[in-house]
């Protein structure tokens, strides 16, 4: 067998796993790292999440939530006290038994076995419990709700089998955690950053979601009601990209979080949860690219726009360069993120495909032909459709004294054009089925399936079992239409999501 | 003995320490959690760090710096390469020994015998070896170089003793570690980021530092030399506020980061590391504050200003509240953070103190006869000299119209002031000494000390020894002057600072 390029990106068609892995590892936005099941966030790839964070914590703040930081350690104990919770998080828990290192007999070192702890600590793997045993200190009165928190941190579920973004024993994500006085109060919150995050993934990420609830055996551990927002990757496969949990009074019971209410008497609180991480980069990779590499939304990437300038002899390269040079300090002036790929080593042509595999949105070519007419030629990363004419755009020559204002345009088309293209995407494999021998037939090609389900768990641990595809969510607003469940034939008020899922 | 009044802030004179717990408890700057050592950042405190974020941030960026992430977890072998490294930091390592929990007998849960983890990982202290081994890997050329990362991290020493902010056995901090072709190269980095940290010190936390040199027993485990940054606190002890080393090939060695140079030779790389952490708090509240509570420079606060309307009945808290409210949009539109207090169960006296008890540098008065006047009374936190007019200032009457105008003038004027203030402070208590024991006595009442000394870890020792002072710097550009050493009398070249410190 031929020894495959090494710069070549596996097409999604031949092994779209192995496409995944070569985008996150040849357009440098992660790496594996020497600890099991824990990755290293490169620079581009952390701009990513920069850039996400910039944004949904402008968003959080907005809405009247401020951060703070709560510690990495959760005593055993504390895991505990809510008992779903303690079942749902034991199998993934890092834990923390000694304080110190000495050397060991023979040579090197070893936990000292006089730094055993009491008790053991758990390195979270979301922090409900910690938090909230500072909450209850914290409130006394109805006057210190709502308590509106935010955390962006580092968490740790233990992984055997791990994927880049998608799946680490090391994750970085913000968790809210909130307080309030009413259930309904609470529930609103849930619903408020719920749509925080779906208007996110759609301005952002240009990935369209459906919002919707969790049933009982794929929501929270802990939570009364989980809500969530679904994705729909290029492999047909759903991805859960955020997640609102209603805790209802579970966790205000366990950790003794009270507060005096108008009339003087002592109420649990209601409180919420809710949380997104950098699984989003996955989702954004996965939603977006193709066979020539990473594909960018505009409003997440840092780097916009590159400069290629093209020239034939050293006459022809002082002035390409130097009109180049004035273009991208006239673009990084109007705010656009703008490099200058001025290297000798390489041809123009290697550097189209290697921006073109970094995502980067638009291309701008310049030579003295160019220059000569005070143009530049203008290349997006995917194909638009121009939105004004109803034209498909592939190449456009560009004044350079409008430079600007065309690139905002251009990049604002680019935008757009991802989301209908995810979105179309998206409808075409959306689907409603009736029949179960006929779903489990079709679910092999990936896909939404819209199926009743009569809300039994039996119902659902058979599709799972059967198919490997899950109930992805109950969406908000389905129209009510009576039928069969798809499993059993029972009784059913509406059609919910199924779908494989990472 | 009669209870202290719980509200009440300990005099500095009477218990400098408790004076600083009153502070950061009852500004809410931090809190106390249930893990041994480790803090909560409660959001007031958490904005402060936000603040240094993105004042420290956009200067490594401007400077060619881009962040990433490692894992939290280093393998435990990994910390043994290099020999001082792991000496330096193997007491304080939190050891992961366990992936799993499970039931115990009994009840509850323990960890799961049979998920003992092959090799034990310790919870990062610092990542020079996690960082250093994918450097390896990613650095083939002298193209490749110089590297420039930095992470924004929480870090964990395990400290028996803690002081909230100042010593905790968790911390946030950001880690800078560079790679480069030459020494010269990776000294000049040494030099820059000192140079960014002293900036932000004194023009961000007007606390002024005097960088240079820490001597072998003081300087990271592992580097050739430690650059630093010293402050002094108001009890006269010196606090370190950042340190940035030049690693030599130390750790390119241990870990095999190694280039190609033009010519095709293979080269270890010359490495640097360089951090800042939340201990920048403390030394901030350690440096300004006073008996009423916290003072922050205006550049550092989240609410820069507090409008307090004042009014005796209906009519005139209509009339106030609305020019307040008015007056409040114009100072936010303006980019100030103000907030207006309109809380009606607590008096005007009560909201001074405790607004100033939170260090809000500058509070606005409003009531009925300044609407009429179209005025307010600007009240800075701490009176600041007026540096157009050499008067102090205490109280002004602002012309509302012109109140932007006159805040931006009056923060300023405050940011200056304390640094000025706090650069006073430590020129009265940095003095000369060449009598040890003179210098044995006046160490007791605190401050910086130039003392000579002749360059031996003996003489060091016993200054920390019988005095508990340490040689805090050898001061950049500290003139050459030949002297008798302190302790021994043996020769000198120049004069170092010594201190007691945090």
């Amino acid at each position: 067998m031929a020894k495959r390029d090494e710069k070549a990106i596996t097409p999604r068609g031949e092994d779209y796993s192995q496409w995944y892995q070569d985008i996150v590892l040849k357009a440098e936005l992660a790496d594996y790292s020497p600890v099991k099941g824990c990755m290293v966030i490169r620079p581009t790839g952390y701009a990513l999440w920069e850039a996400t964070q910039r944004a949904l914590d402008g968003m959080f703040k907005e809405t009247g939530h401020v951060n703070a930081y709560f510690p990495l350690f959760i005593p055993m104990s504390f895991l505990s006290k809510e008992a779903e919770h303690v079942e749902g998080f034991a199998k993934e828990c890092a834990v923390v038994t000694h304080h110190r290192l000495g050397a060991k007999e023979g040579g090197g070192v070893e936990p000292s076995p006089d730094s055993v702890l009491e008790e053991p600590l758990i390195v979270r793997p979301t922090s409900e419990t910690i938090m909230y045993a500072m909450y209850a200190k914290w409130i006394r009165s109805y006057r210190d709700l709502p308590l509106l928190l935010n955390q962006w941190a580092n968490v740790v579920r233990w992984e055997m089998r791990t994927r880049l973004f998608l799946r680490t024993t090391e994750f970085l994500w913000q968790e809210g955690h909130t307080a309030h006085a009413t259930h309904e109060e609470a529930w609103e919150e849930v619903v408020r950053i719920l749509d925080i995050y779906a208007r996110f993934a759609e301005e952002w990420m240009a990935v369209p979601v459906i919002k919707g609830v969790k049933s009982e055996s794929e929501k929270f551990a802990g939570a009364l009601q989980t809500t969530c927002i679904e994705a729909m990757m290029q492999d047909g496969k759903a991805l859960q990209a955020g997640t609102s949990h209603d805790l209802g009074q579970n966790f205000a019971r366990a950790f003794d979080v009270k507060f005096q209410d108008e009339k003087g008497e002592w109420q649990h609180c209601w409180q919420t949860s809710w949380g997104v991480s950098t699984r989003l980069i996955g989702a954004l990779i996965m939603a977006h690219s193709d066979d020539q590499g990473l594909v960018l939304p505009p409003r997440l990437a840092s780097t916009q726009v590159v400069i290629v300038p093209i020239y034939k002899d050293d006459a022809g390269r002082a002035r390409v360069l130097e009109a180049a040079g004035a273009l991208k300090s006239r673009l990084k002036e109007a705010g656009f993120g703008a490099v200058l790929d001025e290297r000798d080593t390489v041809s123009p042509g290697f550097k189209f495909n290697e921006w073109e595999m970094k995502g980067v949105p638009v291309r701008l070519e310049i030579g003295p032909r160019d220059v000569d007419q005070g143009a530049c030629v203008a290349v997006p990363r995917v194909p638009t459709r121009d939105l004004r004419d109803g034209e498909k755009r592939q190449k456009e020559t560009v004044p350079l004294e409008r430079a600007p204002e065309v690139l905002r345009g251009l990049l604002d088309d680019i935008q757009k054009a991802l989301f209908a293209r995810a979105l179309a995407f998206r409808e075409e494999r959306t689907r409603p089925v009736d029949d179960y021998a006929d779903f489990r037939e079709r679910i092999e090609g990936g896909g939404f399936f819209l199926g009743h389900w009569c809300g039994s768990g039996d119902c659902e641990a058979r599709v799972k079992d059967e198919t490997k595809a899950t109930l992805r969510c109950i969406p908000f607003g389905a129209p009510a239409e009576a039928g069969k469940c798809l499993v059993c034939g029972g009784e059913s008020p509406r059609r919910v999501i199924w779908a494989r899922a990472y």
